[in-house]
């Protein structure tokens, strides 16, 4: 179709039509559609077309890391070499209620390990980490590279958004992928998580990977599936990897909402708090402490993470992170200084029984009908409205006993919140024959002694 | 992911994602998706993403008529119902020295059809009958409706390009194609050709499906598959459908280059003429007037074109087509008239043999590097450059015989073309064993009484 052509180029439209009919793309060919697309010399209707042939037709291992290695490359890669603590990060797939990089980063940066996290919103149902650091009043999640270094020397661990100048290709593939039905690809979906968080400069990477009703994956199967690709991409690359699939199948912990979610990291960080969140923070510490060389094994490195928060000294870590990055450290220790809804009501039960299951995803939708999150990136968030659980999977409830509280601002969107609440609810006469674990399993184990 | 909308309206997105995961999409997702893309309201990137979805999920036969049902009204339908003759037209899916519109027009016409034909350019190693036609001093292609009509009901045929009335999705939905590696998908290549082809406000349609090294559709099964969707696609929207899977291994007839192709037209229409371009037009007619009625049998209709040659009538009939359209009749009569390249030279054979093979492709590419064709919809044409072969396949030949000669204007044209040309035929010691046949297969057969 091009006689008249002898040199041979990049041509967009070669490497869209060797995708669609199933063919394995070089690394050349990747970098050159990712590189041309970030600079603006594609257009988004090639881009999207051979983003669908990908969501379609796959790709392989390589193709996948060296997808992930052009966003990664197309931004900044940060230079941490002068820390001499090993940089270990945790990355979740997204969830309800899921509050444990509030935890994890003091907890870890106290053991010895430095944490440079930087993190997203909430979209859709779930949670995102800056949302609810933010309810911290004065918190600054956009700081400088210079300063996000500055707080990391400091306390060992710092929380910050995306900045412009990290893996920019990634921000404009995610708009893409948004609006063309294409985000839905465990490669793509690798190869975004990944190119970030490989930008942070990091040398080991645990992952929480999120399977049930309130998961991006809900089936164990896609969750292990994402799990051992993003596991394998980032040991190609270099890094120490482990991926734990967990479960959401409800909420994790009792409080969504984000000012409601920070008073919860802290009645963990005081020992405090539900069992289910405190066991996870445990697990996935764990980890990052065995990674990052601090414990032989993943359980010395839990019982190292249990000391540091009887002790006090995570909390105190959590407390001096949130002074350097501009928050109010009162907030910390006196919840009525963080962002307060204007009124609750309460959800009961209709009957006696116990609770069989909880619709988590309509529990997370609730939250962003109250303002608690957003279904577009350009939604505000209201940090004060929530949810309070009182029950969890398996408890006996009674007739017209709590089952949750709502926190809201305004009325309309109290009723369908609750409304949706109501219907998340699964009361039966028998006690539950068995309960899902709370770690489903554990994916790739660089040099676990367990 | 959309809690607060109540109102249930068309979003692209959600039949991007349907279409995506295998889904069969309802009549009215189809419409809404191609009237919005119509009018503008919804972006390349989102419909190009659709696209690739649909090549690579396929469309059920449903969803194809939808498809061509929803193009077709996107714009003006003929109403020829004023006219008492069957309207029946032939389309080809394209080849090398394809110039069988130019013949079959007025020869079905003249047997008492009327043939309203609208057609399009060559783009790639393909001619095109506007082109063609274009050869032809003063012939207008543009005409508007009006005249189309006048033309029409004064000789019976009128041949004309795509107007912006006709079709204007299949326009805009092309050449997003175009560039996003979605053109290959027999479910859209049959929706943009029956979309405008039953826009002509026909009766019946005879289709010529191409298989061979010069077709899109190299192997059978492919040009059959087409060729069957085609034909239930028509049926189920009311027309009488037959297509013929005809050879395109090499080229048509012996002349390739516009005007050349003209030359060859008249030539036939006087009963002379290659073999092979004659029965393929006989077969063709025969099948147009059996559908439009006039004859009993696809033999008789024939029989009839045979007669309505040899007696003239049909290159009269020609001759006052190409008056009415504003072409000079006097080309018709004096090749002289029609333009004439500056320059020809011959290709010979190295060797006595037989010819066993011509890479029909590389004919057509050789004729667009001598500037008969486009590589790209907005180059322009020569009219005048082109191949003339000495020899078809199973021919005898003796070393340094001629098999072609190429007619140009350009000397660095030349030498290209004739290197192409030179690889493109295969010479053999021994005889052909067995020749392809010219009509492989003839699918779907409306009432055909042989």
């Amino acid at each position: 179709m091009n006689p008249t052509s002898s040199v041979q180029t990049f041509r967009a439209i070669d490497v869209i039509r060797k995708k669609r009919d199933g063919g394995e793309l070089s690394r050349g060919e990747i970098e050159s559609i990712v590189n041309a697309y970030t600079r603006g010399d594609i257009p988004d209707y090639q881009v999207s077309a051979w983003l669908m042939a990908v969501v379609l037709r796959g790709m392989t291992r390589a193709e996948t890391a060296a997808l992930t290695d052009a966003m990664l490359r197309s931004g900044e890669v940060l230079d941490l070499s002068s820390l001499a603590a090993k940089k270990v990060d945790k990355h979740s797939t997204g969830g309800v209620g899921d509050k444990t990089s509030l935890v994890l980063a003091p907890l870890a940066a106290v053991a010895g390990v430095a944490v440079p996290m930087i993190s997203g919103r909430g979209l859709g149902h779930t949670g995102g980490t800056l949302d609810k650091l933010e309810a911290i009043p004065g918190f600054n999640v956009n700081l400088p590279v210079a300063q996000f270094r500055h707080v990391l020397d400091t306390c060992g661990c710092a929380m910050i958004g995306q900045t412009a100048e990290i893996a920019p290709a990634d921000r404009k593939l995610y708009a893409l992928r948004d609006v063309t039905g294409t985000v839905e690809s465990p490669y793509l979906i690798c190869a975004s998580i990944m190119s970030k968080k490989l930008a942070e400069g990091i040398d080991a990477l645990v992952l929480d990977v999120k399977t049930g009703s309130g998961a991006f994956m809900k089936s164990e199967r896609d969750a292990a599936f994402l799990a051992e690709l993003m596991v394998e991409t980032g040991e190609r690359m270099g890094k120490q990897m482990v991926a734990l699939i967990t479960d959401m199948d409800q909420p994790l912990g009792c409080m969504i909402g984000n000012a409601l979610e920070v008073v919860e990291v802290v009645d963990i960080l005081r020992g405090e708090g539900p069992e289910d969140l405190l066991q996870l923070c445990l697990e996935l510490a764990g980890w990052m402490l065995h990674l990052g060389g601090v414990s032989r094994t993943v359980a010395e490195g839990k019982k190292l993470s249990e000391k540091l928060i009887a002790s006090g000294e995570a909390l105190d870590r959590f407390r001096q992170m949130v002074e350097l990055q501009g928050g109010d450290p009162r907030a910390i220790d006196d919840p009525r200084k963080l962002p307060q809804a204007q009124h609750s009501i309460t959800v009961s039960s209709q009957k006696s029984g116990f609770l069989a299951s909880l619709q988590c995803e309509q529990v997370g939708t609730a939250c962003v009908i109250l303002g608690g999150g957003r279904e577009r990136k350009e939604d505000a968030v209201d940090p004060a409205v929530g949810i309070v659980l009182h029950k969890k999977v398996g408890d006996e409830v009674s007739a017209r006993e709590p089952l949750a509280t709502i926190y809201y601002n305004a009325e309309t969107h109290a009723a369908r919140a609750r409304q949706l609440l109501e219907q998340s609810f699964v009361i039966t006469d028998s006690p539950l024959r068995e309960k899902r674990p709370l770690i489903h399993r554990v994916i790739g184990k660089p040099g676990e002694k367990n």
